[in-house]
């Protein structure tokens, strides 16, 4: 199954509440690149509050999304990160130095609109 | 794979993006109505957007789901029903007559804040 991308005005919700494998995570960057380009969204809200564990190729999926999605000029948060996901992406160099992150998806909704604002 | 389901302040989001099949509408009940208990939300919207073909229990199912989440409280709202699918519902007796449907997400919400409001 792939994972539901939601459009909400001009930003795209997603909630990953599913172990994500390899083919999945793939098939996720595929669908909410085309998302984007196709509803012209400048903003996604990815929430892992039910990701309790990733993998290395899992990550770099994810940090890849993030670069991606900007080149198509839309900004990325993250939201719900749990406490093992944050050391898997520290223990393996993975910062998302330029990524906000937020608590819940609401928050991460306003901490978008904030960034976007700024820029 | 469950279905997931977001929640955004006093309401809940489920986009259907898969066939459903008799187990999965099931999990998605059982879901929806935990959700709702554990989250207090006072409105759903079920986007059907991607759902192309429903059979007759699927639509018993979410015919359901709108009369248990009304008793504990929630309203339901179903946004993108395709003409086949709403051809299988009427075709099955199956008005949903006080459930409001929408276009989209955004109308919606914007409905579901509108009938909340009435009450």
């Amino acid at each position: 199954m792939r994972i539901p991308i939601l459009k909400l005005h001009d930003y795209l919700l997603i909630s990953i509440q599913t172990e994500l494998d390899d083919q999945t995570a793939m098939d996720f960057q595929e669908d909410l690149l085309n998302k984007i380009h196709s509803t012209g969204a400048i903003g996604v809200v990815i929430d892992l509050t039910s990701v309790e564990i990733i993998d290395s190729f899992i990550a770099k999926v994810l940090g890849d999304v993030v670069s991606m999605a900007d080149l198509m000029g839309a900004q990325v948060v993250f939201t719900g990160i749990q406490p093992a996901v944050s050391m898997t992406l520290i223990d393996l160099g993975i910062h998302l130095q330029d990524v906000p992150t937020a608590l819940d998806l609401e928050q991460g909704l306003s901490k978008l609109k904030q960034e976007l604002e700024e820029k």
